[in-house]
């Protein structure tokens, strides 16, 4: 009851937490790591050096000495050129200045650890690799690993307001103090960055995309500069979103035109002056015509003068302009086809150093979307994938839902846009069309709570995230495995029950919120709790009764020739598996067709007893993952233990919430009872109708 | 360069960092602490069982043992009876039941240490006593120390929304999560439970002043219920604010009017719901008719008739009403009179569970402010004092500023209302009109940061008023050595430079801000930064000018016989002192008088000459509280060095911002130059006038 061999933790110091290795690899460690010899002495070497010393000294629990000279157990990381002096051994490194290696080297009767790259920076990446190695229990006596990333930009886009508050935000407030910078740098700014570079995020964007101009203004980019130099020993570059209009509301310029000169030379000047502070400055990341933000069709240009206008405006200073791919008008008759009736057109009609940046599915980060139509079919663009770690529609803050397998499975999707084979990560590496860039955006799931994500197991989808824009290979298991290691423990038993905790747990919240293609039945705003019913925002599209289409005869949208035709956005063989309903995958079967309820499923069951079967086996499952993470307590520090075991409670409660209310509102359609051995809805409709929630978080 | 003798802290832990001892006291604390006996199991006495061993475990890096029988070095604590079967010496106890005794004691050959009381939170105060005494490094081998709180209701006061935004809050947003409860229970909250035990606080509403009456509505009460569970261990009370027009926002009632049968039994059903659910709730805090608040008076009702109509609903289970004085209308001559003339006629009137809170002064919370003339004046009715924790108007939480000084220089005036000596400090106390309750309110300076209050010197004021509602008559020196020592260091080099920085900021602040009777000149709305100039709000009592009067003949507010006669609300002899400009304490002078520019004060300066001084030695004043803190370097962690280091800077910058702009502006009036001595501005009026601040935090 007083004592417990854990010591509480808060979460704060994510998967860089450095404890003490266990005995067997402690003694191995404590050889192999004896001193520290860093070659080199720029910012990004010193942040390599007091990441090494802070790690290895908790890790070995040991005092390291900084040497001066090779002596056994010596790590020596520098670029390779700066190690030359100390090493005769040829090492083979990466071209890619972002790459690095790994090596133990015998030399003179010495054995000693290098971590070299063409670049600083990739000594960084190198020797946060080592102390994921360590921290993951592996072995580091012969090394020899070459490590290089995938994707080119590696983004973290906030969609965090300049008053702190968070579109989308479930963990607290901004990170970013707008108010006391660029005086007061906060200690979270270079954890964060440490974070980041520890998993290979190399830029973020600070401010939403919903943009205000302001943060263009001179005040605010001192700001904006202050935090650069914090991220710039670690990598980081800052990319900012971009107002269209910016140039009439800071300048009172009459027009924000693409094609006005005068327009065109204030992004120039404006352009300058933030490379005058932020020498290293990404580029601008740009929401247009979408949502009430202003762009160039405001203009009657198109997407593409818009870039082009920006594009040229960073490129003399290698800057890119990310233009997103999310626009929707009230007046299409499908939503899901509206980026690709927008973008297709424009391919190749975009500058060089501009990427288009699409969500992973056709609408807005449901829990399971098909893949958006754009992947492969733009084949002289380059296309950034946007995932949301944010959890706008997968539970936000409250649920534990690791998104790594949603990830993959859009990324292993084939597009068969240039043969079989054409998988999402394929188009996105660039690989398919030879793109010279490429580039991963992760809507931030981050804020001010001390565990920076509100769910300690947010943190998982900030990490796979990371790990997978470097390299799109990693499996879901194994990056569970390497941040279970490092956030928890390195015993098998505990890391095997969390490891089928989230790897069963994105499935089981689409089990029961949006089973069988259904999506985009959240309620209106806060997008916080089912609502199905909802049918009173003035744009049809923003009603979940225009997503499920519920009537007497079925459920589902039709988006096959006999309704909105959205899959010939599609190449042919996906076209023709999505279209049939006896070949399309069930998991996305009522994104593209309505089906009658009693319809008889590949199961057996109709439709209707398949939709309960789903919703049941979420809740179910939901329930098993708490009794899974209860079976842990004494093997998790009891604060992180009480945290989870309370979120898990919640998550089981709206679960229940979500399948009642679902079902209960289908039946209304259906007409069919929910079967008897099912435990039956303990309230009525009216009752899940009533509810409301104001301040329920995140909306706006 | 890469090692830090001091551990890196970031502040969370506020003063219960249970630190190691020192060498000297280490050993003797060893010594007369081996085990600890915890007489009770009650959830408070478990609550300071946990409390003493972190607490002493942390002090003496040790692992005490639970004991069931009295040894040498034992820790008994218990009520009175229940330590009865260990200890035969008489003890003698307060009446009071928060009292409590620390007694050494010898028998049978033992030697141990007592903690007892008539009441288990009694016994829990005593704990963290003991746990005070050997932060700061005490003697604890020959206890006896009775101690009993001045004050009954010791209350924080969140101004926290149910969005969690904090009105004039600093620190990130509400510590309440209102979305996540009740299931959630963050360690946050117990962890703020503990902090308020330590320092005596007993009562905590969690909600705006500025209030929504849905916090009264069902799913808000079960919230707020759960919050209760976890502070009830701990002797803290939560009270509710109360929306006057709840019954018609809640239930559709026609009228909100308190003598309305319909509406008084709306507030019995209520309020019986929230016994029901709580049992131990304290009461309702009420701003009626203020500020746009509904209140009795839309009804042509008094202030007593709403106040008195909530007071028999709570009062069969003891429940209190506290109604806020803190009125003023656009009509009014001068906004200094209003609560006076509102709340005077009043006086014995309102029942005997009613408390009316009083602003420490008349106006708002400014640096400084002569006491209010309602202490004393209302004879019939306790009077709690409310004190602003929060630095709406006195730097926000970017500067330091020790309030302590403050508070006690208003507790010390004398207000004559009963003969001389009728200090403020004996009015709340209750001692002079012989109240049957008493009570202090400090608004709460709590958000979500890391370290409670954004500054970690903000941490000092939560803990001087926590440490002073519990006795009045410590000294502000006395509770800076207590924090001091608590939160940094026993080494008395470095607590005389941090108790000298403490000492000298608050009449730092007003130098640079608001010297010699000035208040209210902050920029409109956000309160941040000077605005003297400012003039453009609808109601005149909001503008600066209002409050200023400056003109070409001098400045300062007439409220003489000859200007508004506000201060004809002062005893007779206050009245005198402070009409006559040659006996009125310069520090209020441009409170109560309108002064020549010209006329020689008496240092024998003109007014012009003194207020430059002021100005410049503010700023002056501010560099060296900088200088001394960054000659703390190595006796302080380095996050916390940095942090305060950092914001010294910015406190600077801002000090010169003040002094600047408001000299530039005064001049306009003076026509005087700014002596040729100092350091001249070296930005003009337009510059100062021009600046903006729209996102600047706290402000609604």
């Amino acid at each position: 009851m007083w004592a417990t061999g854990l010591k509480a933790e808060d979460g704060y110091n994510l998967w860089l937490r450095y404890t003490k290795a266990n005995a067997p690899q402690l003694n191995s460690y404590r050889t192999n790591i004896t001193g520290i010899l860093p070659a080199g002495a720029s910012p990004t070497i010193v942040a390599a050096t007091t990441e090494l010393f802070n790690g290895c000294n908790g890790i070995l629990d040991r005092n390291l000495s900084l040497r001066i000279n090779v002596e056994n157990g010596t790590i020596l990381f520098g670029k390779i050129e700066n190690i030359a002096k100390w090493v005769t051994t040829k090492i083979d490194i990466p071209n890619n200045p972002e790459g690095f290696i790994l090596k133990t080297i015998k030399e003179n009767d010495k054995t000693f650890t290098v971590i070299t790259s063409k670049s600083d920076i990739g000594v960084l990446y190198g020797c946060f690799q080592l102390l994921r190695l360590m921290q993951t229990g592996r072995k580091i006596s012969q090394l020899d690993t070459m490590s290089t990333p995938t994707i080119q930009l590696r983004l973290m886009n906030h969609w965090d307001n300049l008053n702190r508050s968070v579109e989308r935000g479930y963990a607290g407030i901004s990170i970013f103090n707008w108010h006391t910078l660029p005086e007061y740098k906060d200690q979270r700014y270079k954890d964060y960055a440490r974070a980041n570079a520890s998993i290979g995020i190399n830029g973020v964007t600070v401010t939403n995309v919903n943009a205000n101009a302001m943060v263009l203004s001179r005040p605010y980019l001192d700001k904006i500069a202050a935090l650069a130099n914090i991220f710039r020993p670690y990598g980081i570059k800052i990319y900012l979103t971009a107002r269209f209009s910016a140039p009439m509301e800071l300048d009172n310029l009459k027009t924000a035109d693409p094609l006005n000169p005068e327009v065109q030379q204030w992004w120039k000047k404006k352009t300058a002056e933030i490379y005058y502070l932020i020498p290293d400055f990404g580029g601008f990341l740009v929401k247009a015509n979408s949502e009430g933000q202003p762009g160039p069709q405001n203009y009657n240009r198109t997407h593409a003068d818009g870039a082009n206008m920006l594009a040229d405006a960073v490129a003399p200073r290698g800057g890119k302009v990310i233009w997103r791919a999310f626009v929707y008008s009230q007046d299409a008759d499908d939503r899901f086809k509206q980026a690709y009736n927008e973008f297709m057109p424009l391919d190749g009609q975009f500058k060089e150093n501009v990427l288009v940046q699409v969500k992973n599915g056709p609408i807005d980060f449901q829990p399971r979307e098909p893949f958006s139509p754009l992947f492969g079919a733009m084949k002289k663009t380059p296309l950034m994938m946007e995932f949301q770690l944010t959890q706008e529609y997968l539970g936000q803050s409250t649920h534990l839902v690791y998104q790594a397998p949603m990830f993959k499975e859009v990324l292993q999707s084939d597009t068969y846009q240039n043969g079989k084979g054409t998988t999402v990560a394929k188009i996105i590496e660039g690989e398919t069309y030879q793109n010279k860039l490429s580039g991963m955006s992760g809507v931030s799931n981050i804020g001010n709570d001390i565990n920076w994500t509100g769910h300690l197991f947010g943190q998982a989808n900030w990490y796979a995230y990371g790990r997978l824009a470097w390299d799109l290979s990693l499996s879901s298991e194994s990056i569970a495995d390497e941040w279970i290691r490092q956030t928890f423990t390195n015993e098998k038993a505990t890391i095997h029950t969390i490891k089928a905790i989230m790897m069963s747990s994105h499935q089981t919240l689409v089990n029961y919120m949006t089973p069988m293609g259904l999506g985009h039945i959240m309620g209106n705003g806060n997008h916080y709790g089912p609502a199905p019913w909802s049918n009173t925002l003035s744009r049809a599209d923003w009603n979940p009764v225009y997503y499920h289409k519920a009537d007497s005869i079925g459920i589902g949208f039709n988006r096959t020739s006999s309704g909105t035709n959205a899959l010939s956005q599609y190449a042919t063989e996906v076209h023709k598996l999505f279209n049939n309903p006896d070949s399309c995958d069930e998991r996305y079967i009522l994104w593209f067709h309505h089906i009658p309820w009693n319809k008889q499923m590949r199961s057996g069951k109709t439709l209707w007893e398949e939709l309960c079967l789903h919703y049941y086996k979420g809740v179910n499952d939901v329930k098993m993952m708490r009794a899974q993470w209860l079976s842990l307590e004494k093997k998790i520090d009891i604060q992180r233990f009480e945290h989870v075991s309370m979120l898990l409670n919640i998550q089981v409660k709206e679960a229940i919430w979500w399948r009642n209310a679902c079902l209960l509102y289908f039946q209304t359609f259906s007409k069919m009872p929910i079967p008897a051995k099912y435990e039956q809805p303990d309230q009525n409709l009216e009752y899940y109708k009533s509810l409301r929630f104001p301040y329920a978080p995140g909306n706006g």
